[in-house]
């Protein structure tokens, strides 16, 4: 039996925590899908899905993770033997390279160093080098480093060539800006489990007229995540799906997107920037070298270097087992040299305080110097400065 | 506000209604999915669903619908140009040719009149008559219908003609008998929210060795429902998914396998049997045609001809809308024809008698000439000479 008093505190990116009225809406009786109570929340669902997206177009929502989401996006728009460019920084965008070979395109990789923001002027070259692409892939927030790219600036450099652009926003939409329609995205690609504050399981798409357009042009080779299909069903009155949705997983969603509504969509990226900057300043009190997430928008999750000196695999073990404190490590070529420390979705002041705290134990615990309190203190700084509580 | 005293009954073939302890396992803390207590509980999932799907081989877990479960042997197995044979015999045998359609395959539709089952020998003869043929796709229970396939004597046809064949068994699973390595079926699919008592988003596919093999010869066109790379996950210690699993729904499938287990899967087929039983009595008594579901083994669906002398689709709508008992009209060529009452999964005697006692006085309302309580005794009847109550 574990000890009830270590309180487990989840702070990885994906899944998030719950907020309990959220967890409580999947202890409510199963309802039918083409039943009136449901019909009516699918609607609504879909109408503040559109408004956290920022666009008037369709936002798809498929029984799936965010990896289906994406799989939606290469399925649609990659057509075998031609090419398709991925700007990629992380593990998640290794993800469209796979995603691109799977589907037989010829894929360009063009790789930005992991930790470092992709450079639209760099995007802008490769694009002329490879003349024929015609759809670039590329991530919002890279949940392996915590990176967030200036989606905008490559849209307009994707645009610049000619090609459509589609942005993998699984960990970043509704944690950090990116204004589908304003910023001009063809494609944005989301999943339910981070800061849209619900559980795993639903995965969202949402195609303007051009990338509908293109996956209409070369049908066939999908079937479930066949976007077309999904519009025809979502654009009946009333909405419909084509497969059994997740309706559980709906009915958490629909609690989720009134939660950030009440909030406001631009208090709820406040709220993230003053978790990132808390997270951020605690690290450097601590000495510990940020990892892409230096940048002030980087507002998703905080990834540090650890120190030389200590086994790094061993901290997020140390720190879950220990402290109850669950945060994520590094992955592909960081496992082992990083911590990940995610902001992304239902998250406080407290949840911070209470994770520097276990990592400056932790820490210490391993053998590296480090003064207690010394990264607590930074981030409640940042909190008082701010003016608390955090959250509108 | 709706009258809370019109009590509500799901009595739909997907979702199905969950007991309380499965809805309530999904009000628990969200889980990171790499940490020991999902880890485990996924062990224990992958373990319990072999015991359902009667295989020593891999279930295969997907965060998708039913549908997905389906497409991932279509993609595995069909190769584009090459034929592929569709036994069918209602509107999700046609699922299986619109996705054979969208994967390039010379698709044959062997096509039983809907509420028929599929004769082995006619089968035998398609095959025959189409040499080329190297993966058969058939239903085991034909949810639109009702009727349930004889799986085993279909397996046999289509090895005999040296061909595989893929079963779905979404809304048959766990509530009529079909093990798959007795059966020597080569892919069983299913989903989480028929008689596995679950709620809907999770699928599952079951390949065979032989399946497996002839996935791996033609790579590529697929990711997300990549059979070996989800095979490769869940054969590590302990497992892992390729993707986030929806951790929710695991949660509560873990829950939902666990009463299947308690109970006893021969005790769950014998409830089943009852309750297939005592719905066509009362659909006897009330002398309302069966569709299919007159066959014996036809204990997933119930559906009946409706009166030709009502509006057969005002008959769900009042049901719910007066009587709060939600069952499924016809669906296609069926609509407004006939009414469908499910009772697979989380059901017991007395959800029958409610059931029938509203479709009585539904009829009644519409014009046709039911005598009240006569279809009610009928089931009684049934109930009471097994010895009630149901369930063990």
């Amino acid at each position: 039996m574990a000890n009830p008093y270590v309180k487990q505190y989840l702070m990885t990116a994906g899944p998030t925590p719950l907020p309990p009225v959220v967890s409580q809406a999947m202890a409510q009786p199963m309802l039918y899908h083409r039943a009136p109570a449901f019909v009516e929340m699918y609607a609504r669902v879909l109408e503040r899905l559109k408004a956290v997206f920022g666009t008037a177009g369709d936002v798809l929502v498929f029984a799936s993770s965010g990896s289906g989401a994406m799989e939606s996006a290469v399925a649609n728009l990659v057509r075998p033997g031609e090419p398709a460019l991925v700007a990629s920084c992380g593990k998640f965008g290794e993800r469209w390279v796979e995603l691109c070979d799977a589907y037989g395109a010829r894929t360009v990789n063009f790789e930005t160093a992991w930790g470092r923001r992709i450079d639209a002027a760099e995007l802008a070259s490769q694009l002329a080098a490879n003349s024929g692409v015609e759809v670039v892939f590329t991530t919002l927030s890279e949940t392996s480093t915590g990176v967030v790219n200036d989606a905008r600036e490559l849209a307009d450099a994707a645009h610049r060539h000619g090609a459509l652009i589609v942005v993998d926003a699984v960990s970043g939409l509704g944690a950090v800006p990116c204004p589908q329609d304003e910023w001009d995205i063809d494609v944005l690609v989301a999943g339910s489990q981070k800061a849209l504050m619900a559980p795993p399981g639903l995965g969202f798409a949402s195609p303007n007229a051009g990338a509908l357009e293109r996956a209409a042009a070369k049908p066939g080779g999908r079937y479930y995540f066949d976007w077309q299909r999904t519009v025809d069903g979502q654009r009946k009155d009333p909405p419909d799906s084509p497969f059994t949705p997740a309706v559980g997983l709906v009915q958490a969603l629909d609690v989720a997107l009134g939660l950030i509504a009440e909030e406001g969509l631009e208090n709820v990226y406040e709220r993230h920037r003053l978790l990132g900057a808390a997270t951020r300043a605690a690290a450097r009190a601590l000495e510990l070298e940020l990892l892409g997430g230096a940048d002030e928008g980087a507002n998703v999750v905080t990834a540090v270097r650890l120190p030389d000196s200590i086994d790094g695999a061993k901290v997020p073990k140390l720190m879950r087992d220990r402290f109850g404190v669950t945060i994520a490590g590094g992955q592909g070529r960081l496992k082992g040299k990083i911590a990940r420390i995610a902001h992304c979705g239902y998250f406080g002041a407290f949840d911070i305080v209470v994770t520097i705290s276990a990592l400056e134990m932790t820490l210490r615990e391993l053998g590296h110097d480090a003064e207690p309190g010394t990264g607590v203190a930074a981030a409640q700084q940042v909190f008082i400065e701010a003016g608390v509580p955090v959250g509108a």
